[in-house]
C-alpha cells in the first residue's frame, strides 16, 4: 500500500479552490483523480475562516494561524497559494526548515529569492516544486526539466503575460484604446483593480526570470531584465501594425550568446504569419530553440482555475510517483471499450467549402445563396474568382455530412449546377 | 554506481545515426550527453555492413544477422529504427519475448500491431516506448501521458505529416501546382520516392491510431479511419482558400463524443487567424483538448536526425532514470558563470517600427527612405495613413540599438523631422 500523504494548503483563492476540488472532489465523475486520494489535504490557511465558500472545508481543518500548519510534524506538504512576498517567503522558508516539501505557483517571490530557496530546500533534503508560476497550464517549466537533461537551450521566447495580451488582441481588433479595453478586462477579471506589474511588463519579468534561470544554470538578477510596458502602444500603432502584417504581443525573450545573456521584455511586432502571432487573448505561449530539438512551442491558457491547479497537482504527483507518465500503462491494462466505437463519417459535423465552375455569377450566387438558406444550410462566404480560376467558392455553416450530400443531390436534381469541382472540410 | 546498459541498434539511417551520434559521441561539445555514457552501443545492425558510413562502427559490433542481436542475453535494450512491418515485427516480438526492452519510432507497426506488442511487453515485464513514432520531436506521446495521469482528452487535432504539409504550404505560398512542388519536395529529401502513404493520408492515420489508442484506453483500428489526400487539391482551391482567409492542411481529428470516436484524416481549411494554420513546412503540430488543460498545443519539427534521435535517446533515459526532469537538480547545483552576465541594452539586435507625424507624404517618405539608406539601415517596409491617423510608419532593418538612437538623433539634429512618436521592436 502507498504512503498516505498529508497537505497543508495556504490560499483558497481561484487556483487554491481548484486544487481542494480536485484533490477532494474530483471535477467531473470519471475523471482519474479519484485514484490520487492517497492525498489528503489536512489544514487550510485562509485570511478569514469564518468567510462562506465554494467548498466545504471542515470546520477543525480552516484556520488563520500558520503555525497550525508550519509546526504539524504530520504535514509531509505545503502548496502555497497566496502569493506575494511577506508572509510567503517565511512561511516557505520555514517549511522547507521543517523538512516539508513546497509547492508554489508564486513567481513574484521565486523570481527575487528562488535562488535562496532552493538552495534551502537542498539542505533539508525536500523539494520546492513551481512548475504553475510561469504559463499556468502549460508544461514549459515540466519540459524544460525534460529537455535540459539532454539538450542546451540557447532560446526561450514567447508570451507569458495573459493580461496584456488580452489588452493588446482587443486593441488590435476593435481599434480600441487602452483605458477602455483595460477597464473592460479588469471587469472581467483578466486584469488586476492595481494592474501595474502586468502592464509594466514586471510580471512577464518575474517568470522570464524563472525560466531563464532553469536553462542557464544560475539564478538571474530580474532587476537587470529591460522591460517596457505596454501602456503607450496607441491604437494607431495597432492599425499601422495590422497594415504592415505584424501583431503586437509584450514579448519575452531570453537568448544565450557567446558574450552572455540577452534578456528582455518589450511590446514587440510579430510577423502574422508567424505562429506566436495568433496567441490571443489570455493565452501563453513559450518557444524554446535548441541544438537538438531545433524549436518546439507550447501553447494555452496561461492562467485559470484547473488549468493552473492541475498544474500545482502535478508538481504533487511528481513528489510521490515513480511514473508520472502513467497513460501507457493504463493503456496496457485496457481494452477497447463499447464508448469507444468509431462513428461513421455521415456523422461527423462540419463546415464545408464548395467550389463551382463560375457560369453567370450575379444569378448563380444568388440561386445558390437562395437554395442553401432556404435548406437551413446559409452560405457563410461566398466569392467569386473571374479571370482564369473561373470560380464560385462557398464556405456552408456547420452541419453533417448526411446533410450536405442530400443538398447537393438534390441541387443538381432541381437545378442546372453539377457537383462542386472541390468540397473540403473547413476548421 | 549505475548499472551498465548494453543496446543493440537496428537500423542506421538518418534517425538511427543520430541516435549513435548522440549515444557516442554528443552533438557538440558542451551538450550534456557525456554524463549518459552510462549507455553503450555493442551491436548494430544492418543491411549491408560492409557500406562506408557518416559514423565509424566497430567491425566487430556491426552485423547484417539478427540474431547477433535477438540472442544476445547482455544487451538490455534493442532500439528498432528498420522500420516497416516485415521483419520488423518479428524483430521486436523476440527481443520482447527475451525480455528486453524495446524503443522504437516504427508507426505503421504500432498502428497495426501496437496492441498484441504492448501486451507482449507486458507479459514479459519489459517495456515498449515509442515516443518519436508521432511527431519526431515534439514530445506528443511524452505529454500526453503525463496529462492523461489527471485528466481526459476529449480531442487531439492537428498536422501530423510533414511531407504533406511541406506539399501544402508551397502550394499556398507560389500558387504552384501540385506535381511540380511534389517533385521538388523529393529533390530536398521532404517526400520519399514512393509518397503514397504521405500523400494519401495513410502516415497521418498510423499516427492518429497511435494517439487516438494512447488516449481513449483501447487500441482503435487503423483501418476504419475515414481518410482523404491531398492530391486533388488544387491551385484555384488554394487560391480561393487564401482568398477567404484560410489555409489548407492535412488535418487529423480524434474526438470523444457520447455515441463513439470521430477519427479522421482529410485536408482541411483552418482558419489564418488560428495556431494551426501557421504551422508551415514540415513542422507538425498538435492540439489536445481536456477538461482541466482546457487546451494545449505542441509544435515543431515532425522529422529530423536529432529531433528524433533525441526523442529516441529520451525514451532510454526514462526506462532507467528515476527523475528525468533534470534541470532543477542541475540548477541546484550550479552557481551563475561568467557566460551568463546579462548584454547590455545597447547590444541587443532588432528590426525596428518607427511612426512619425505624417507631414507632406510624398516629400516625407522619399528624405527618410534616403536618409536611412544612407546611414546603411534600409527600411524593409514604409506606409503612410492619411484620414485621422495621419502617420508615416516604417519598419527598419536589424540593427542594434545603439545604432538606430544615434541615427534618430542625427536625423533629429540634420533635418525637420521630430523623435518618431512611437519605436517598437519587431521580431
Amino acid at each position: 500500500m502507498k504512503k498516505h500523504i498529508s497537505i497543508g494548503l495556504m490560499g483558497l483563492g481561484t487556483v487554491g479552490t481548484g486544487v481542494f476540488k480536485l484533490l477532494n472532489d474530483g471535477v467531473e465523475e470519471d475523471l482519474v483523480l479519484g485514484e490520487h486520494n492517497q492525498y489528503s489535504i489536512e489544514k487550510v490557511l485562509v485570511a478569514h475562516p469564518e468567510k462562506s465558500r465554494e467548498v466545504e472545508v471542515k470546520e477543525k481543518e480552516i484556520t488563520d494561524d500558520p503555525d497550525e500548519l508550519l509546526d504539524d510534524p504530520g504535514l509531509d506538504v505545503i502548496i502555497e497559494l497566496i502569493g506575494g512576498i511577506k508572509p510567503a517567503r517565511q512561511y516557505i522558508s520555514r517549511a522547507l526548515a521543517a523538512e516539508k516539501h513546497v509547492i508554489t505557483a508564486n513567481k513574484d517571490l521565486l523570481a527575487r529569492h528562488g535562488d535562496k530557496l532552493l538552495e534551502k530546500a537542498a539542505e533539508n533534503g525536500v523539494k520546492l516544486l513551481f512548475s504553475a508560476s510561469v504559463a499556468g497550464g502549460v508544461p514549459v517549466i515540466e519540459n524544460l526539466k525534460r529537455i535540459t537533461g539532454t539538450d542546451r537551450v540557447d532560446e526561450i521566447a514567447g508570451v507569458i503575460n495573459g493580461t496584456t495580451n488580452y489588452i493588446l488582441s482587443q486593441m488590435a481588433r476593435e481599434e480600441a484604446d487602452f483605458d477602455n479595453v483595460l477597464a473592460r478586462a479588469q471587469k472581467l477579471g483578466y486584469a488586476e483593480s492595481d494592474p501595474s506589474s502586468d502592464i509594466t511588463g514586471r510580471d512577464a519579468v518575474y517568470k522570464l526570470t524563472i525560466l531563464a534561470s532553469l536553462v542557464f544554470g544560475g539564478w538571474v538578477d530580474w532587476d537587470k531584465i529591460p522591460r517596457t510596458g505596454i501602456e503607450n502602444i496607441s491604437s494607431a500603432d495597432h492599425h499601422c501594425a495590422k497594415a504592415l502584417g505584424y501583431s503586437f504581443k509584450l514579448f519575452a525573450l531570453a537568448r544565450r550568446h557567446k558574450k552572455g545573456l540577452e534578456l528582455r521584455v518589450q511590446p514587440t511586432m510579430i510577423p502574422r504569419d508567424k505562429l506566436l502571432a495568433d496567441v490571443d487573448g489570455v493565452n501563453n505561449a513559450v518557444k524554446i530553440v535548441s541544438p537538438l530539438h531545433d524549436n518546439l512551442t507550447f501553447a494555452g491558457p496561461g492562467a485559470g482555475r484547473f488549468p493552473t491547479a492541475n498544474t500545482v497537482v502535478n508538481d504533487l504527483l511528481s513528489l510521490y510517483e515513480e511514473d508520472l507518465e502513467a497513460g501507457l500503462e493504463k493503456l496496457q491494462e485496457k481494452a477497447l471499450n463499447d464508448s469507444s466505437s468509431l462513428l461513421d463519417r455521415d456523422e461527423f459535423v462540419s463546415r464545408y467549402y464548395l467550389r463551382w465552375p463560375l457560369k453567370d455569377p450575379e444569378e448563380q450566387k444568388k440561386q445558390l445563396e437562395e437554395f442553401f438558406a432556404d435548406h437551413e444550410l446559409p452560405l457563410q462566404k461566398t466569392a467569386e474568382f473571374n479571370s482564369q480560376l473561373n470560380s464560385l467558392a462557398a464556405v456552408t455553416d456547420r452541419c453533417r455530412t448526411e446533410k450536405l450530400e442530400n443538398l447537393l443531390n438534390e441541387l443538381e436534381k432541381k437545378t442546372d449546377y453539377e457537383r462542386p469541382a472541390a468540397l473540403y472540410r473547413v476548421r
